[in-house]
């Protein structure tokens, strides 16, 4: 939950008039996201979101997020449209942060995850990577596994005092990971933080889950289709206890590959793919862990829940861990 | 800010199903208030606000709360209206705790309170009490005269560690407002807590601020009812530098006095009623800083911008101090 910076009535009614947005109605700050502040905001044309964007995002790269999320939405996917001022510009300035309206996307993100959310979301993810084509600017992962040695060395001092043993065993891992990582794969854009509180489900007449929209492209990037996927198996498919279950990952692998079929290369090499997803979130949770002291006002994650992840997906001799 | 317990999607849709509210659209847990856990819900049949009493409020209390605003908004006053259940009941449990819909009511409230906002506020407050004629029952102020005493007990060891020699003003000033401390005024249901995030407002054709509706009833009670006005201009009518803004308590005493005559009682006790007032918050705010450990993840609000507001008062002759 999070609003970093509160916006007072008098610079949103001056930042509003930029706009042909109708009359302001309401304006209230949403306990959502973890790294900028959003608020939902109600004009007589609809209802928006206000995104003010806090430090961890790069200001130099808004103009790209916001740009494919534009070419998305060109492209079908249901995801924020940033809506531009009178002068055409959407990327403004509010109280002294980066701030963009996008318009409001209906539905709820499920808390817990169940089957029939899986072949919905593994068909969006598609349709996302399908959607991302044509964009022609690139955005390198930042949190790639490039990333991921140097993120290591940054907790080697009070990672093991998580665990004892930590460091050592994600040296092996890491190693393993770097050795087995493929070369070339299909690329296009990803999402890259495809969680569950960044997908929007509806109910169909059935009462059957259905995808209302995208959000929080605020990590997306260009890199392998197939480690997006990676990241949703890791996201989507482990139970509370951190057991795996494959019957979701098998129904959320099946609809992407209808959509968007998986190349044998993909295929194989989609163990490494998740373990260098589940190295990723562990990293940069205990990069959080070891750098955040206690008692600050801000929720540390378990970085050991992916500790877990990763030793599964280690364990996996072949795709058919996934069900396939 | 304020999430503090989250609902999964599938006890969301059990616990809608108990209502006529059409199909559920969206639920994003917003991030204002600070006692109860609030989230915007909107279904086919408009927008409403969900609320989860945290344990701070007792449940007991609740009927109380949701009566007082049927009963305001039955005449008049624009407040969050309880929405029943098909089966007629409004408080119902979700998540382990007290629940219940209200109607969503639009505006903003004001991050900087200028001047011309204090009158519309005067008058939403008179219209206030007006509204909360006829409501039978009772609920005495906990945080009320009798209160102060004990809960300055409860700071005496700590409070001097925020300001040396802390305890003892208090003690002077709690003795002299409880001496002054009128014994009779007009009585009635007061709402006990109306700061500007309590208040919306939006502007009318001319772009002047208009009350758009009053929130968060739950410290309301039946007392004195100027010292609701009293709260106001405690809540009201400083600076941010805690300089007293006379002709924003000129402006919002003249619109309550319109709606709804002070006696000459009320008007000569204004200031024990603003002594008593700031007493009140300076007070709740001190217990909270001497009992939150240093580093929880609360922010503790300071208690001597209070002191400097009772001072003060303290020094007010009598009510041409407010501008009268």
């Amino acid at each position: 939950m999070a609003v970093y910076t509160d916006v007072t009535d008098e610079a949103l009614r001056l930042f509003l008039a930029e706009y042909d947005l109708g009359e302001l109605l309401a304006f209230r700050g949403i306990a959502e996201g973890v790294e900028n502040s959003n608020f939902a905001l109600k004009t007589s044309n609809g209802d928006f979101i206000l995104t003010l964007y806090e430090k961890r995002v790069d200001p130099a790269e808004l103009p790209w997020f916001l740009g494919l999320m534009r070419h998305l939405g060109a492209n079908g996917l249901s995801c924020p449209l940033p809506v531009a001022g009178r002068d055409g510009v959407a990327l403004r300035e509010l109280a002294g942060r980066p701030a963009a309206i996008c318009t409001f996307l209906p539905g709820i993100w499920p808390r817990r995850v169940r089957q029939a959310h899986c072949a919905p979301l593994g068909a969006a993810l598609a349709m996302l990577h399908s959607a991302g084509e044509g964009f022609r600017a690139e955005r390198p992962n930042a949190l790639g596994p490039r990333a991921w040695g140097p993120l290591l060395e940054r907790c080697r001092e009070g990672g093991d005092d998580l665990q004892p043993g930590l460091i050592a065993e994600l040296d092996r891992h890491l190693a393993g990971i770097q050795h087995d990582w493929p070369r070339d794969l299909p690329r296009g854009h990803i999402h890259a933080d495809l969680f569950p509180d960044n997908v929007f489900f509806l109910e169909n007449e059935q009462g059957s889950p259905v995808v209302s929209g995208l959000i929080d492209f605020y990590f997306a990037c260009t890199d392998f289709l197939a480690y997006d996927l990676a990241i949703c198996l890791n996201a989507w498919c482990f139970e509370p206890d951190l057991a795996f279950n494959v019957t979701k990952a098998r129904a959320m692998i099946n609809a992407y590959n209808a959509l968007r079929p998986l190349t044998p290369e993909e295929l194989e090499a989609l163990p490494v793919l998740c373990r260098g997803s589940a190295i990723r979130f562990l990293l940069t949770r205990l990069y959080d862990w070891t750098h955040t002291p206690a008692g600050a006002l801000v929720t540390r994650k378990d970085p050991l829940e992916y500790l877990k992840r990763l030793r599964f997906h280690a364990s996996a001799r072949d795709v058919s861990a996934y069900g396939l």
